[in-house]
């Protein structure tokens, strides 16, 4: 359990008022801010507004920057807000002992970073934050599947390429609906783990075998390995959920052109459980301060 | 495999189309016509579409009626066609050697068939029906589920109400998610199975207690057990969906009152799969005409 | 929480010390004996030992016979004792306010207690207690088939035939291990729920076709269907482990002709898991006793 | 499909000639010839017994050599044959173009083969031989849980130490028989598989707090984790079953003086499951050869 301190919640989007609340829930003594975040409802009234950041800065142990830390035009991201802030505004009123955390930081932000000597952290780089933000995105692509399909996921097809940590989850969660759930990968370690988990192992080479059959088509790789050629070998009823970041894993152009039906699906954590994905990364910034004071990773149970 | 026959799929909605389809698509020299379908798209080309019930009808050996039969003012029901025809008429155009299906059969209807001395069969009154129709429910519970919460399923404090067909599929596709799942019913038997499936078991008498906690909670009980007095112990966050029947579990005045979110989901598996629901519904039509020849229930595998 | 009362456990086997154990472990203030129980160990210290009926039974208002109630030669069951009582001297000692509860009682054994106005409950006949006695059958099966087996569930092909109340259980857990899992049954309604919980559903009719690829094969119904026509499908790998109370389900001559290893597996609960037997048959006891005082079900969550 | 050739399997246990079987059994026109497994019944007619190292060993494309690979004596391990051979002999037979594969070869061993130019590969080094291989030690686990054990798995208090292949296999079947799985681990992120995974996570600076209610428990962990600090935590009930090779993770000693009941359980897939770990063997000597070819990793459906 961190001593009470003082955390400043700035920017971002549902997510951040969620980690504030869970912040507040603590009841550990803290204070906290929620800065730019005026907009949305749900914040617990033990939350103190403000927008000040030479008041509030100064004093906050804890700065909690969005993710990601910046929008298009490299201002902080705060959607929740009508109002604008630079990092470096930011950074000019940091306390010399606070630590920041932030998600997705470009490289010249953390340069910034060093040179005002104040440490930050990227919360995605945690491998135990990707691990769980891989809950609501799955429960994000089954809820695409279910609202899109005619027909249930019990006993449909179901291809997922990548074995990684949305693909695991992913493919648990057909398999209970009673999905019939094969799984292309390219190491001989993911394909063993496949079987391993009761689901059938398609080595990539062989895809072509499998997708004529195929009901639903779940991609998890961020390089395009759904070219058109592959794309060809769909039914027209089959559908394309791509859950993997830029560039994606899907040809969307050919895709059109065959008449498939696809969704790409990006940052699903933070657009259907902002609640849990706030909570998710309060605990990555919490394991965060405890490495720091040398003590151990806390999972929560 | 029943030997070659003429059918005839008469009225109902989404559903008739799949159901007609699959038919279509077992192969075995059977004649398909679909009659008073013609709004709706995806009807395969090998089925013939009529509305000359004088023509069809006598030459059918099996006709397909909707689910329901009758709409509210007592047509066959007829919602993907522009035109209206009356039960009366097609009775006097069916052959005396044809079987009728239906589902929710008035018994007024039942009645008018007896008395020409043509058999009918009610399929929703068959258990395998609607153990298998259970399948869709749960589905588009938990698609409404994930769709309306602003955190995950997995961990989410779920409480279902009964422990019939729906229940017992519901609870499982839940706790698969991760969920805690408590399930509320009267009988020590249910509650026995309730507690060998790995939920928690909660007397009804006892709800009050489990109430407070709870962030979803499903009915599934056709009589209000939810009034004003339990609903009043739920906190504002938890969503209800009633999965019930007419007339509902859930009071649904003083939910409102109560500022609490509920969304009564009535005839899931035609809203969400009605391709499955008319392949489950045609296995059920099998299943009738094996047991008129004396032969066994047929379960696809 | 039924009041503080006096229970004499009387004979049996290890299920009636756990139970003794689990009742002396709620600390209600209820006072516990033992009887005709003294030689297996591990008693706890606060039950009082005795063997004299015509001290104890006067002042007991439960009286917990074993299961089955009485041995072969028509004493009651006292297997961990050297001491021999016949149902008739308990029976003149037992206080007239006195609740007998038993298991697999007689119908002599009925009259008596009718005749001596002691209401007398057969716990075997509640539903309840069979369910979850399902819970230690089917892990007593699993082990067997994990101990004769060269080769793991994992992949095996196992068919079980009836889907009872072990055959559910039964068939969920080998699901878990990753065994291909087929149920045989007749009823529609039955297969239904085959299909539904992700098995293979397999009509009685049609066993035949599925025997030949069974590397494990389980029966639950108390009747012969695995007769000489039927076993010589099975390959002589293939185990079977008959869960049937008497007569079973297997002609065991035909299976030794035919070099099939078989294992006739009968009440494994008392035998796995006397523990978990003993509170299973208290928790069925104390709905009893609920239901006598117009309270209801309590399922110990 | 590899091209046909002449396999020797040479030496071993139960599970080598399980393996010549699945290989055979294959029936691509491979030759396969077993040696100094004469013991030993169930091998296949169609494969060649032979002992004469010189006859055999200069024609054979690929020497199957067995796991271990050396007795304690430095021979070849040949436990199912009254004959004994020297790795020097084999090696002295063995054709130019041959490829050996063998488990667990100490080093003198493999520079022997290097010195020779014969391909030398270790199948235990493989990742996904174990992966697999972790079904059947998690299988055997769940036996000895099941055996030792008066209540059943159902409800019990499950605490496995280490979250690696066995960890996780076997957490999911307890987890399936309704267990109460606790997992202790050091990394943050296998602390957030096991939440995802939906078992409790528990740090392993805390598992002090979680021995008191343990009714079982699992060590995979090859080092001494579980002191006599640690030990003497844990109730008398409770039953400690160590998969850990060599040294083992339990303070045996103090496990005695503690009068706490221990399973050693070494090397269970070859145990319980000599057949599946002969085909997993295989699997792993084909993933071999197909790299060696330059071809990708087929996994077995």
């Amino acid at each position: 359990m961190p001593p009470k301190k003082t955390f400043a919640v700035l920017g971002g989007d549902l997510r951040q008022i969620h980690l504030a609340n869970a912040l507040s829930a603590r009841e550990d003594g803290s204070v906290i801010y929620a800065m730019f975040l005026e907009k949305n409802g749900p914040l617990s009234k033990k939350i103190k507004q403000s927008t000040q950041v030479e008041m509030i800065l100064p004093q906050s142990d804890v700065v909690v920057f969005p993710l990601p830390l910046l929008d298009n035009q490299g201002l902080v991201s705060t959607p929740l807000s009508d109002e604008k802030i630079s990092l470096e505004s930011c950074l000019a009123h940091l306390s010399p002992q606070a630590v920041a955390v932030a998600g997705k930081v470009p490289p010249e932000a953390k340069t910034a970073f060093r040179t005002m000597g104040i440490p930050l952290y990227d919360y995605l780089e945690r491998e135990e934050f990707a691990i769980l933000n891989a809950l609501p995105t799955a429960e994000g692509a089954v809820e695409i599947a279910l609202r899109h399909l005619p027909f249930t996921l019990f006993d449909a097809s179901c291809l997922i390429t990548g074995y990684g940590r949305i693909g695991r989850v992913l493919a648990r969660l057909l398999g209970a609906f009673g999905a019939k759930v094969s799984v292309a990968a390219r190491g001989c370690d993911d394909l063993a783990w496949v079987r391993a988990d009761g689901f059938t192992p398609v080595h990539f080479s062989q895809i072509g075998g499998c997708l004529p059959h195929v009901d639903l088509l779940f991609n998890t790789i961020p390089a395009v390995v759904l070219d058109e050629e592959k794309l060809s070998l769909l039914r027209r009823r089959c559908l394309i959920i791509d859950l993997a970041s830029m560039p994606g894993g899907v040809d969307f152009e050919a895709a059109k052109r065959l008449g498939l039906q696809t969704v790409w699906a990006l940052s699903l954590p933070g657009k259907v459980a902002p609640e849990s994905a706030g909570k998710i990364t309060l605990d990555a910034i919490f394991n965060i301060l405890d490495e720091r004071r040398g003590s151990q990773c806390q999972m929560q149970p």
